[in-house]
């Protein structure tokens, strides 16, 4: 009898293994599908190096929302469209340009003659330029707000630089970014509040060059949009050390201005759920990047690997028991517009959507995944990383979602996931023309394709 | 009374959780010592911009150790010494060239006539040149040494052109090199039993480009030694397909050989030991490189974080109780040597070297620190992970070690381990041109550092 006890247990062992083995086996497949016919990285080249920037409102964007339908349904997708929302239309409006003139001693006496020299700078996104004729005014250093604060009297008619430094010592560099990016967004209006005549912000960035990163500053309606622009590290280290040493005036030009809000679109590819229709997983990055660049890792990256699971599930012949969605979003970078269509749409629809995932770190070798769950779920969720691991995703941290899919989470509580690449190199290129094709490695852009469509499938395969 | 009893436990807790607090600190003042002071970077830019390649015997190789020795001393080393060895003197010997004639179809009729087509080469290293005039002869394409064993009678007079393709679908990049790496090194001698006049390979690669790979090739003294050359992807793949539709012939020129042996070194840096100076830790990587490139990741990058380890323990003020020595090995591409007579040289003197670990996997993002220890030290290794993971080592394996400390291990038993950073980019550039400091990220580099001496640190005060 003892024997017969057990039996039922080494049944459901029995069940386990085989259906670990199954998955296991499935997963192999589906990287091996990406590892030698993907198409990812061909996609990525013809989206950056054909298309190129792709700001919302942009010719760009219009086309590669048009590139990517064509590739959502060359990919294999039941049904593919385009999900029409309202998009901000900021404009650079012309070249961003400007010049430092400081006063340096001549040789051999102690009289000051001006010198000149030209700042690679950007004009920050969202920004206000300066009209037809240059910002001209002293630079007055702040090292951060506390600074500012202490030197409010002295901000009025001048050009506030916040020689703000990129925390090296973070090894998470998003934290160094979070940190650092509030000089960006709030920078403006903080310095406007006292009369500033514009603001310079210090990349948030530790690259070695000297390529400035934009990225969007948010004005505070209470003050005056005053111009303002980033500059490259070693500009910015330069401009700190002339002005520890005497006046420094910088004429700045942009021509930054918002048009009248457009049409824009979120490009959606479906595969239709064979057993539970109704249960939707989205997995998606932003079609939209800025316009100084190519925008290779933010976030044709997530974008090219969105379509590249699609790919691969057709490919080898996946039917999906639950309907997934693959989403290019239209409006990350200025608006978040496409992902609030999104969530919107799918609010008044009555979609069920049991899981997102966004891949928007750039196109890096993937190290973890990240999970906004409940605990029980995370618990689930948790016992496939034995699965995973071995292509990369070593790590399943809590906490995990993306901008685009955030609207989905508030508005139904949706869980969200997020694919987390090694985050060393994104601050180097994010945001600054150095964000291009060749930036990419083909091989780490498909294994973050490999890891998000792995743990796609088994949340498909046992739900969530 | 029964207070009592717990009490030493809680002693016992509280001191561990001290050591934990202590080491975690001390882990992050060298972290934060290399990732915002670090010389790494600027070491290796030096290193591969002022030096370039530097294969055992050559100029490079003796401009590199003067450098490493001034490097050791200004980084802060007790002694700084040069370990003299004889090594192994290839000369690539002038430029390779070869060129590839094909029949093709002339349009609008059925004859043939000759095309030709310049094939970008490099001569694998160990190889014996063509001799003045070139090798000319018909190719015959295999994809395998099944294939030449299939094929053995036709391979008398011919090139043979081993067309093995590395395997993308390993994500671990080091078993698809093991895996086609025979073919480099025997593939020569396994034709040249069959009469075979030369032997081409594709290079060990997954890159998108069509630069050639060489390496070292191993000849079998049975056998005529026959030129022996790589050649990119894109030239590999077009061969192929010519050679499939017609006939190819293949004219080969190197002028490869070998020079009497010279005189190298091991440039050796000490920090002696407080407590325990006789029991010794090495870290190292190896100062030599091929000479078609500029050895960044193969191996400057281990050299520059071996002295940086050295550099930021100083900075720090770290006294280490044991006594840490850090070794730039003398010639790991063609012969050992170096490493050979460190371990000799340890043996005769009876040092007790209780633990050594190399970097000689590039300077890529690190990912998980590699041991190969008996059981009971790999435990007490792996207590250290959550102290490590932080850093970027979020594994420890079973099984680490170098071709360098090899000697070490096989001769004194010594517990080895390596530094295992992301291996997706190393094949790109393996013993390619494109192996240049350019190609090295330096928070990526810096990071390799820290983990190194994270764990040098902790097997330093607690003993292995």
């Amino acid at each position: 009898m003892k024997k017969w006890l057990f039996f039922p247990l080494f049944v459901m062992a029995g069940t386990a293994i085989c259906a670990q083995q199954e998955d296991s086996a499935m997963i192999k497949r589906i990287s091996d599908e990406i590892l030698t016919h993907g198409k990812a990285y061909e996609n990525l080249r013809h989206l950056t190096k054909k298309i190129g920037g792709r700001l919302a409102g942009s010719g760009g964007m219009v086309k590669a929302e048009q590139w990517g339908l064509k590739v959502m349904q060359e990919s294999g997708a039941d049904k593919a469209w385009l999900q029409e929302c309202m998009v901000p239309h900021w404009v650079r409006g012309g070249t961003d340009a400007a010049e430092a003139v400081y006063t340096v001693p001549a040789t051999g006496t102690k009289n000051m003659i001006p010198k000149k020299k030209g700042l690679d700078i950007v004009a920050l996104g969202n920004s206000e330029g300066t009209g037809k004729s240059a910002v001209k005014a002293d630079v007055l250093v702040v090292n951060s707000f506390d600074e500012l604060e202490s030197k409010k009297d002295q901000v009025k008619g001048k050009i506030v630089f916040y020689n703000y430094k990129f925390n090296d010592t973070y090894v998470q560099t998003f934290l160094a970014y979070r940190d650092a990016g509030q000089y960006r967004g709030q920078g403006p209006s903080r310095a406007a509040k006292y009369g500033a005549k514009a603001v310079i912000v210090r990349s948030m960035s530790h690259a070695a060059d000297n390529n400035p990163h934009t990225g969007a500053t948010r004005y505070d309606s209470a003050y005056a949009k005053i111009p303002a622009v980033a500059i490259g590290l070693r500009d910015a280290d330069w401009l700190s050390e002339q002005a520890a040493k005497g006046i420094v005036k910088v004429s700045l030009k942009t021509n930054g201005h918002f048009l009248p809000d457009t049409i824009g679109h979120n490009v959606i590819g479906e595969l239709k759920g064979s057993e539970y229709p109704g249960e939707i997983i989205v997995v998606g990055g932003h079609l939209d990047s800025w316009d100084n660049c190519e925008g290779a890792h933010d976030d044709g990256a997530g974008c090219v690997q969105t379509m590249e699971i699609l790919r691969a599930f057709k490919a080898i012949g996946y039917t999906p028991k639950r309907t997934i969605r693959f989403v290019l979003f239209a409006n990350e970078e200025n608006g978040l517009r496409g992902g609030n269509k999104y969530a919107e749409e799918a609010k008044a629809k009555g979609e069920k959507h049991i899981f997102a995932i966004e891949s928007d770190a750039g196109g890096f070798t993937p190290r973890s995944l990240g999970f906004t769950l409940p605990d029980d779920k995370f618990a689930k969720v948790l016992q496939w990383k034995p699965l995973i691991a071995p292509y990369g995703c070593t790590e399943f941290q809590k906490g995990g979602g993306g901008a685009d899919i955030g609207p989905l989470a508030r508005t139904q509580g949706t869980p969200t996931g997020s694919l987390n690449p090694d985050s060393q190199r994104y601050f180097d290129i994010h945001h600054a023309r150095s964000d291009v094709f060749e930036a990419v490695n083909k091989r780490e852009l498909e294994l973050g394709a490999v890891n998000m469509a792995a743990i796609i499938y088994l949340i498909d395969k046992y739900g969530l």
